[in-house]
């Protein structure tokens, strides 16, 4: 196969669900050691600390791993592709775009919002994306032009997404958002957080846009699995890294959703280079055409007027 | 039966998850019909809101009818309880303490953190609670003494809860913590609000707690039942009602967690009168004992330091 060849995304698609689902029953037996190892219920050697570093490495290991056994042409972008600032080199070339753990923090505590997120671009875009939590039982995954699912791992019930089809959206003040806390805790990041979330959350008389409500899931790649259900309206965060977002985004895509970088990038719906490594993402839900409205212009409305509500600020 | 006699807990907790199952099947036919609707996929006579109202009062018909009919002794405490300002007329009877949707603004955005939420209150306290989501496909319950457990609905397989046993956990910087954005966005309440969340969230450098990480689902009931599963390590509000919480905080106390009421309430772990009607809810994991500290006064200490980092302020 040469490079230049566009990747087969029905034979990749089988294979991704099939090493998401592997890695998915690690995660659920690491979560089981970690749980067992912290309760003290056994004497273990390896305290809680140690389990979680063993299995976010087997985790990584086992995709890389088998990635590269499969598809040794493809290139690779995962966490350590990012030295001290550098970009990764990104080509035209099929690229796998990987988190194996998505929600890390939510891993270690047993909040089942932790997934693991593959995603692949090509041509520098996402084209396919499976983003799979063993703990919530549910598998997204979305091809270019072949739509978003949703699978009920439990029963292998399949949901075109989003569910129940796209439904209007009128602005902000009829919106469920999603945001997050995020790592960076510094006294500037924390202060522009909470200008904005007070000004999307505030009531009216004081200028703000008294959104129905905030909520924080604290997984990226589930995050835009949601947004693609319908579940949340909108999601928006800075400071996460391609792997955290490349097979959301191509999922939101898939249904329906429109798909952005930070405050000046250009509203296209495209996950080119810039919007792909510029670590300010937001995502919206579709939204259906209105007598008065095409959804699409609606999408790209509210996300101006989102981004007149909110504080821009560096990642740091 | 006399009043006086105390309730058979495991013949209403059998009617009780049956109840459950019934109103969530009911609330699975309103998302659906609301989000059919919505999408203007049929041409509806109904509109989006009116089904909402609707299946809202058919839930709500529906589980008090049923327990009025199998309960016609016991009293009932629900959202149209409170009158105006007043507090509802507690005793000692067998009470059932019931929100039909909680989580309703999730129930309208298809936002999975939905349930129905059943308690019982026996001398003005939770002794049986059963929280349902039919979104989620999980079902908590508890009765006194009997422990808390979680059914997966797909399965019917059936975990003790706190899943995995009790865990140590040090203090709030090394907690994941359930906090919400709640109905009340007067600036008063948002200053209070981003000021606590702030100091829970940031760097120790400047004065925080940096705590692992804040969530936010959008339903009491089910922050309770995260909290009694291990999944979030606190969880804190002003301005929820008892229904909202009664069935929440026997789950939680079932499963080895510590519920207490506002910052000057006692740390006695009793749901009574004043921490029920206070609207002021704190509720704290199971905590493993350590060789230096015993589970109790650790969440003892725990809530003592939550509360010396928040700000305090009353619900309108």
């Amino acid at each position: 196969m040469s490079l230049s060849d566009a990747p087969d995304l029905p034979s990749i698609l089988t294979s991704t669900i099939a090493l998401a689902r592997t890695a998915g029953a690690l995660m659920l037996e690491g979560q089981r050691a970690i749980l067992t190892a912290s309760s003290g219920a056994v004497d273990e050697k390896k305290n809680a600390v140690d389990l979680v570093t063993e299995y976010d490495v087997r985790v990584e290991e086992l995709v890389k791993g088998e990635l590269r056994k499969q598809y040794p042409e493809y290139g690779f972008i995962g966490e350590e592709s990012f030295a001290a600032g550098a970009r990764p080199p990104l080509t035209d070339a099929p690229t796998f775009c990987v988190d194996p753990i998505d929600g890390t923090t939510n891993f270690v505590h047993a909040f089942p919002y932790a997934c693991i997120s593959l995603g692949l671009l090509y041509k520098r875009q996402p084209v396919l994306g499976v983003v799979y939590s063993p703990f919530l039982r549910r598998l997204y995954y979305a091809t270019r032009g072949g739509g978003a699912w949703m699978v009920l791992t439990d029963t292998d019930e399949r949901v075109q997404l989003p569910i129940g089809g796209a439904r209007p959206l009128r602005g902000l003040n009829e919106a469920l958002l999603g945001i997050e806390w995020g790592s960076d805790r510094s006294p500037a990041a924390m202060q522009a957080k909470c200008a904005s979330f007070t000004r999307l959350a505030g009531d009216a008389a004081a200028g703000g846009r008294m959104a129905h409500g905030l909520r924080s899931l604290g997984s990226a790649a589930l995050n835009y699995a949601m947004v693609a259900q319908g579940g949340l309206d909108m999601y928006w965060e800075i400071g996460c890294w391609p792997w955290d977002i490349a097979a959301g985004a191509i999922i939101a895509q898939e249904a329906g959703g429109f798909v952005a970088g930070g405050k000046n990038a250009p509203l296209d719906n495209v996950v080119g280079e810039d919007v792909l490594l510029g670590r300010k993402y937001i995502v919206l839900r579709a939204i259906a055409d209105t007598e008065t409205e095409q959804g699409i212009d609606a999408q790209k409305r509210i996300i101006k007027e989102f981004y007149e509500t909110v504080e821009d600020y560096e990642p740091n």
